[in-house]
């Protein structure tokens, strides 16, 4: 029985993991798809999505079985609870992919960046990328201190952020309402989607030690919420 | 024990409850603050998330002991585990209201809304503070047909949402790229408040009827999305 215990948490873990790289993919696609104004690709977005959502569903209900049946308690509890939580933070990183892939559609067969804010927006994605990859690693090796490292690197994402909105509320914005409401839309986009990632990667924190990040105490949104910027 | 039990999810229960309170209250009392710019109401309002923070913190904490110690099945642990979800939900309105709060703060002693906006922004309080308030009564008469009435009256939200969205990218908009920004920034806080409080209403059908909600499968953004108004 425990053995089977074990190998159903390690599944979980694993569908995880997955589910980041999906996420991952789903981002740099998108990006890619809005830079490029490749409406195809931003379509493939859209519908990959799906398959997120149903690994989400599969994690949960694999968690639910796993509490009822199994009765876990202390770490392994911890574990499980967490894994539910993680899904939903993954799933809705999907979610974000899916806007962005949305605008590059919508804006089709313009970009819906202007050409002076397209390094910025490659950015956005390349921090993106890399901190749900990571977040995916810091799952499957229960890694606290690179759980540490994915907060930091979300700080970059609140710079790009605050960079890009500077320029947008400018008084020299050049391009129109319309850009600056899809510029401003897509960087929160981005900047939520590096948030659910640092909240995964403090939720194996409290999996490893028991404490609460400072996530329990209301999300990530301050640093990079525009009305502080 | 089994009574201590039933009153341990009593307690979960009326918690959620008040939080629905809570939160209602700081998105009227920060839709106030915006239209009128009162700027110690705003500070109020920011300040009192706090609070809705820690009874999250404490629902989770006596969700979890539950599972631990009493190793609820069925549908005692469905409600233990959909408590944790429904908390995360409020929180997260909390937050959506500080955020309009601190726009609010952040215009004065200007308001973030134009004039002719004064009016939708009065209903999408409105219609904010009647959902979070319906979601309450949902979670504490488990009622599944005023569940039902909640993704309804997200219907409201949205047609708001969109027809704000029309109005600020119209060719016409006078106001500038700020308040356009502002204003659609809002406009996203309160959509995204009222999807939290159907998230939580479907939560209770789960409860009671075992079923997912569309919630599990992605998030209730896609209609107000911007990318298909």
């Amino acid at each position: 029985m425990r053995k089977a215990y074990h190998e159903e948490l390690d599944r979980i873990a694993e569908s995880l993991v997955e589910m980041t790289h999906l996420a991952a993919s789903a981002m740099s696609r998108a990006t890619t798809a809005l830079l490029d104004a490749d409406v195809s690709l931003a379509d493939s977005v859209i519908a990959a999505d799906a398959e997120i959502d149903r690994m989400r569903e599969q994690v949960d209900l694999l968690s639910f079985d796993l509490i009822a049946l199994q009765q876990p308690v202390a770490t392994d509890l911890r574990v499980v609870v967490t894994s539910m939580r993680m899904s939903s933070d993954i799933e809705r990183m999907g979610d974000l992919a899916r806007h962005v892939a949305k605008v590059a559609r919508l804006r089709y067969p313009a970009s819906a960046v202007p050409a002076e804010l397209r390094g910025t927006f490659r950015e956005m994605g390349t921090v993106a990328e890399l901190v749900v990859e990571k977040a995916g690693s810091v799952i499957a090796a229960r890694d606290v201190d690179a759980a540490r490292d994915v907060a930091r690197e979300d700080d970059a994402m609140d710079r790009l952020h605050r960079a890009l909105f500077t320029h947008v509320t400018g008084s020299d914005w050049p391009h129109g309402t319309e850009t600056a409401v899809d510029v401003v839309l897509l960087g929160r986009y981005y900047e939520r989607f590096a948030d659910h990632a640092v909240s995964v990667a403090e939720r194996v924190i409290w999996i490893v030690t028991g404490e609460w990040g400072d996530e329990a105490a209301g999300g990530h949104d301050e640093v990079s919420d525009h009305t502080v910027v």
